[in-house]
């Protein structure tokens, strides 16, 4: 038996499952793990399911589904279960991000390819190898960005990346690339109760004394740090913590944080409706 | 338009899914929300569906749904989602957990119906009262317990109780009256890291220092305290609480713990599978 | 033998713990819990003491610390025990936090006194009542609100009251009874990461949607919702939660962290230092 | 200034914080923060001061505390902050919570010396490495486990190791090894609730359908598991999550927990009372 995971998005409206589930039956599938969620607002059909069969051939259960479902005008994406999600990772000087990933990955808590490592710093670069992943340095300057971006998307094209992994890339991306990439790109960054704005935000919190540490992980869309958020936690702190401690708890918190974005992710678990994420966890 | 839902168990096989859609689709029904998990270990099919449809027949649209599924033999439960499960709650003298379900359900937090509260014990009846809910009085000693149980069967019946929540109804139940009921009995106990065994848990507790005190809900089964598990929490505690600090942030845990839980039941979210749970949240 | 807790706060210097250590040597006590904390930014020396001593008379354990410590010129706050601490509780229309706040009052979890509930609303004169406390009812419109501000004034004298703790009591204090009653009123608060500004802030979390619905309670300065933060906490939420959900939610975590404050605050291990607050828990 | 951290345990009795604050001020000293607990059980009185003075020399600041506090007969542990406490890491084939260790050294996090690692495998050692740190094969066989323990008492005296850090060594200790370190060995290893005795506790687990995963860190005596717990955490987990799952999420608690009680020693925060730990947080 082969294993398939199914994620189908698309407008809402009667029958989607039925059909769905006849093409299944036409492959004599046996559905393991279904969720599905109509979100009223944007009145998006979001459906993941994950089934098994003895049909082998990719292109062969994507025709019988297309068959059924095709005049639902649906996104469609299926995939074998071991043909993991491919990740193309990018860090600029902060590692301590990667280093959670590399470290989830390298014991196979994190099951998706990672064909390179892309920063902007060589800084990355030996924990990269020690991995036995491919590092590429890509500089960038006010000059040079829209090359270097080229060059980025270049690479999304020949690995066939899935989706590209921010784990503190500290560069805007321009629009032009964010749309290119439409809820295939993830960002992480620290998050407050209450939330503080401008430079050196560590700083303003331990000045207004929170009392938590959190962090939020997003899609990232043109208008930055606002994409749909995907996965978000905290940490709570207290008086005696200075504001050194309080960055090195962000750093265990956005670890966290990005490490079980990245894995709903490789599981195909994350749609993305409007402003808002339908997460099946 | 009237909404539906629909719990569905059967063992599992092929071709459920679609058999259930094509009910769904002969009352053109849309759905809203779906979860499906098949348990490995015991091979059970569990199905919980949110659908509406302009057919407000609930005869009706079971006799849809079972000329497609009867033939794979489910226990298959359909309601109007605002047709609420009727809860029998159950008290001895501490009062807190009753304290809080009674908050949400008078709040509207907790969409069910509670019939009556029945307790062997007379303190809890200004509350019940307070809540403008049937209180009964239903003494126990271990030559009446057959039949004070019996008395109780009776309620369950004339009240068309789905669920009986034990909010710290400090008797155990006849392995008969657990065995009458499978599924349909929950339970609330405290729990620890490591557990303890005997009497006096708390103090057991507070000797072995342990840095969190939980909670846990269960499905009552004629083996005490070891059925299925619904849901857990903890709480952090630290040195210099006393055995009565610990006891007080236990009250807090099970309370948060059984209101959590008869949420998950009011909502249909709860499956049992064998000594486990399945639970669509 | 007499339980004592001292609350002494002062600009930092050496010598004050050997101070108040003398003057409690002076008095055969013995120190039980002690915890102290020398806040950098602000340079305020905070200590919290709980001691024993067969010494029963508080003006002579009182006169015995001052005669060490007076030329620290500190804010010394010294109390029995057993000598509860006296909470004000202000509500308006939303009872949830009020009724949290009761019950663990009157099941002894909270060692507080509360002389009376005051609102601006007949809503909560009920459950004022079912717990035997005094409810005063104090409506406000722009034109008697200096006289209610100045009647509310005149119960915190009357009642000799310590803390005023706002549970959801929906009017912005003025500035010159925030300022009469510095460290002395707590509020608590939704909030969200990131936070939201303006109206009905649980539907622009829903429409971003966060993944945590949190509360912060604060003291109240003039500067509203801005004073220094008691306590947070937050639980998480999803996509298939309705914004009827999420306010539902926020206010079980209000309960909550109110709840929890008012204990610490009930204990005296609550200090103010500028912006921040110091908590001995 | 030169800053100090002490740690002093003895009987409680009237005097002591007066006389250590006494020694301070011969030194002229200025306490920065001081947290101190007398155990009712035990009758333990526990002290934790870190303060700053001019006085550069740990001999004459020892001594000026000794003349005033040698009569309690205390433990006193005093040393410069920036002193760090030196760890002796054990590790046998699972490197997960190594790993986090040394993430966290290595960026600052963790203030600790680790002079080596040991183990009685050889696959860490690179990871060692990595770090910079000398690794230590000591292989163990039944006939050779005396030898081997006298070879690590060896290397705790010859690294002067404050504390020895079981990070998944899968070896027992001798009693006699664990006698002769009182308090200063510390281990890690999962929970549950409820808890379960026997081999593969994970897979128990998943048969009782646990919701929680947990991990719990504790002083080891020669009453294996059953020391004086330190720090605990859980993560929650569902019925999807297969064995292989939950053993992934116990590595990432066990991790946290780890980690977190190796920062609480190196700063001194932790005292053992009879079978229960006080822990200055």
């Amino acid at each position: 038996m082969t294993e398939y995971i199914l994620q189908l998005q698309c407008e809402d409206q009667a029958g989607i499952i039925h059909a769905v589930s006849s093409g299944l039956l036409d492959c004599s599938a046996n559905i393991v793990e279904q969720a599905q969620f109509s979100d009223p607002d944007t009145n998006q059909f979001c459906l993941r399911t994950r089934f098994e069969t003895d049909q082998d051939s990719l292109e062969a259960v994507r025709s019988a589904l297309l068959s059924h479902v095709d005049r639902f005008a649906p996104r469609l994406d299926l995939r074998h279960s071991h043909d993991h999600r491919r990740m193309l990772i990018m860090v600029s000087k902060f590692e301590h991000c990667l280093e959670d990933l590399l470290y989830h990955y390298s014991n196979g808590d994190l099951q998706v390819d990672i064909p390179a490592i892309v920063s902007n710093h060589e800084d990355a670069r030996a924990l990269a190898q020690a991995h036995g992943i491919e590092f590429i340095y890509l500089p960038v300057t006010p000059e040079t960005k829209r090359a270097q971006e080229e060059k980025l998307r270049e690479l999304v094209d020949q690995h066939q990346v899935d989706i590209v992994v921010l784990a503190r890339y500290m560069q805007v991306l321009s629009p032009e690339l964010c749309n290119s990439l439409p809820g295939r790109i993830v960002n992480i960054h620290h998050s407050f109760l209450p939330g503080f704005v401008g430079a050196k935000p560590y700083h303003q919190a331990y000045k207004r004394g929170v009392k938590m540490i959190g962090a939020t992980s997003h899609f990232v869309t043109a208008d930055l740090d606002e994409g749909p958020i995907i996965e978000q936690d905290i940490q709570p702190v207290g008086h005696a913590q200075t504001v050194e401690n309080l960055i090195s708890i962000g750093r265990d918190v956005e670890r966290r944080v990005l490490s079980r974005t990245v894995d709903l992710l490789a599981q195909d678990r994350v749609f993305q409706v409007g402003r808002r994420t339908v997460i099946f966890s």
